[in-house]
């Protein structure tokens, strides 16, 4: 009864998607977290980058999966749950949305006087870079946890004899949980397109680091892909849940 | 088994639901957001402008439908989700209700010595007017964009394809995080009643801008109105879900 | 398939539900509202009452319908969903669960050198005891209002026709909206037993305005009852919902 | 049709899900709490704890049951939902991964100049070592009474009459509203295991506090997992309800 939905529609949803989740997340650091008195800190943006998954779970988890983020995506393929052939559509999506919403968002910023891309515009980084000056390392390991359960918490939270519905759920406040423990240390990513977006904008630096957050959450990903079907026995995924 | 209710009741519905959203997001603004020390902030005035249409979609979604908001009944007319006849009764009912909560809010603001609506009443607004000091084609831009995927995620959320019963959770908590992002534009709108409640008591300059907060968010909801269904291919909406 | 449950139990089951809702909801206003520096403010007491009844009515909902209030129960029998004759069974279970809910907060509170109930102990007041100085008109507009539109979220997610299974998170999550909007009028009341409980340690002033607390909730709570079914047609509470 | 899973496999489920509630619950502590002016505060922090079992409870519930906490076992096995032969192993696994999620954020925490364990690491402790300076009395009934409820939430909202599917939201934010009641008391625990896993890298006084967090909480489980049964009369848990 189901209908397959075609490659490119599903990429146009995984583009949408992503633009989502950065114009959303980025733009809640960007533009309301340090607001004088009032601003929503790190709390807030922790909330926001959930909402923006949990959001568009909802709305286009039928139509492309709602990966949003190329280590989810890689995360799928190695627990087998995702055809190889079609990350790369998916992951140029999802980074050329990444780019797209960070570029709408540099334009409303930008509508502030006294705006400056180089203060970070919610760039991730390590060492100098780190919102805490957490080192390399740190940072490193930060990265490669968070992101193992990210997945680990996708991947059982889609199992079929998970409770039907509420992946969306779980698996945004999970992100909203995974901002609140590391926005110090990297200013949190597990997102390689993500930390592209913002870093195609303020160059440098930012461009410089980006590597880590390419390799440490795509590392996480794959053990967590690797890991719970051994643990979880038969983990074949809902048919009724994100894809 | 489902029994048509009549346009009167699901117009009273929309009256005291869109009641409830400025009554309740602009009256934790008004209220609370700013007491001092234990004040709720940016933050707590998101969640209170989500909650308010959760719980309503709760409450009389299964009367009428719980639009709340002049953009998103147009947009569901655009996405074909909606009689266009019915409009001008659901616009009317939002737009009175709109005004009435923001009436009942302003007495009791007035119960407290030294208020004076003329310090904004959550009224929306941009350039001078935007709380961040954010330009009119910021706000313009901040509003459509916010707008489209606000309406993006109602018929993703409320797509036949997706998990039954969870719309509400999914376009609450997407107000709520639309706030998140854009408070310091414009106050955040992407509903036109919601601005002429308040501006309708503000006056002065709260009315010579409310023509923004029609045109924007109504642009945007068109939008998606229009691309979603190009979309998703087949996305009749769900029949147990919010009408 | 479903057996009744004995009407001890299901007072027993108000008393401890209602003993949860003073003493977490109080408990984190007299606890950690004001903590220097990392405290919670009125966003995190209006999440914690909130989140009291939304675990109650998952914990409790199939026992006793999970009032835990008599202005919610006065209002179910105004709408024909709770039976007149156990209403004063009902209202004394929920008094006394709060009183001895505050009675333990006490104890621990008490814990801490320099506590001194008199400062408020998170009771309800108007006037000179409102925590933003509302007059008393404006207090009894605001818990009128606001219980009104409480019994009208419970009346309408728990209606048959809503989705199944949600009503504790519009009821709890509406509860929290409540607080979001009216901690700074009265402290936030729409419920006498909650009034009473602290009230009970506090004495003075705070029983001198206890009347308020009974009469504003129980009108609002009324006015629901009579207009939802009203206005819903149809309102059969769901089978397999809150009782 | 539902597999039984192996011992091992659900030892493991419990390793990993009690390393993400303390790297998680913690961690968002020692990391993000206090940062300067955006930190996210004890507000932050009970959400953090909370939803690492949200996030869990979906991803393993049907795997481990996802107990994460001796108390909780405990407090099964006197509600006969658990059988007393699987808790030593149970107990071992939620221990040990306790103290290995500590240990991986006592390595991340490393990584940022100035960090020293002895200020704290998010340990729980009572009298001079309570973060509000509260007695050992008004600890030890706060952690009794708040066990209690825990698991009267959990018992409540895994029986087979409760909405299904929604246990984890309960259970989940029922531990976020501990915590918004009693951080300022004893840091909180309501869970032994949690307890531990800091205690191990901070010794001294955290070590000499660390029995009132094994028998406060597991005496809070006992009691209400002798009480919810004869409350709720027939009190079979979900069949595809947490385990």
């Amino acid at each position: 009864m189901k209908q397959p939905v075609r490659l490119l529609n599903r990429c146009s949803a995984e583009f949408l998607g992503t633009f989502w989740l950065v114009f959303g997340g980025c733009g809640s650091a960007v533009l309301a977290a340090a607001f004088p008195g009032l601003g929503i800190g790190f709390a807030g943006v922790a909330l926001a980058f959930g909402l923006t998954v949990l959001t568009m779970a909802y709305a286009i988890g039928h139509i492309s999966g709602c990966h949003l983020n190329p280590a989810v995506s890689i995360g799928l393929v190695a627990a087998k749950r995702f055809p190889l052939e079609e990350l790369p559509a998916y992951v140029a999506s999802q980074t050329a949305g990444a780019i797209a919403g960070a570029g709408v968002l540099y334009v409303i910023a930008s509508g502030k006087a006294g705006f400056d891309a180089s203060g970070g515009f919610a760039s991730n980084g390590f060492g100098l870079h780190s919102p805490g000056g957490y080192s390399m390392l740190a940072c490193l390991l930060a990265e490669i946890v968070l992101t193992f359960f990210f997945l680990f918490i996708i991947l059982g939270a889609t199992d079929r004899r998970a409770p039907q519905g509420f992946a969306p759920v779980a698996i945004g406040l999970g992100l909203t949980l995974i901002h609140l423990i590391g926005i110090p240390v990297t200013n949190l990513s597990v997102n390689p397109a993500r930390s592209t977006g913002p870093a195609f904008f303020v160059g440098g630096w930012a461009i410089e680091q980006l590597w880590l957050f390419w390799v440490a959450p795509i590392a996480g990903a794959i053990l967590a892909g690797l890991l719970y079907p051994a643990l979880a026995g038969n983990s074949l995924p809902a048919e009724d849940e994100l894809r």
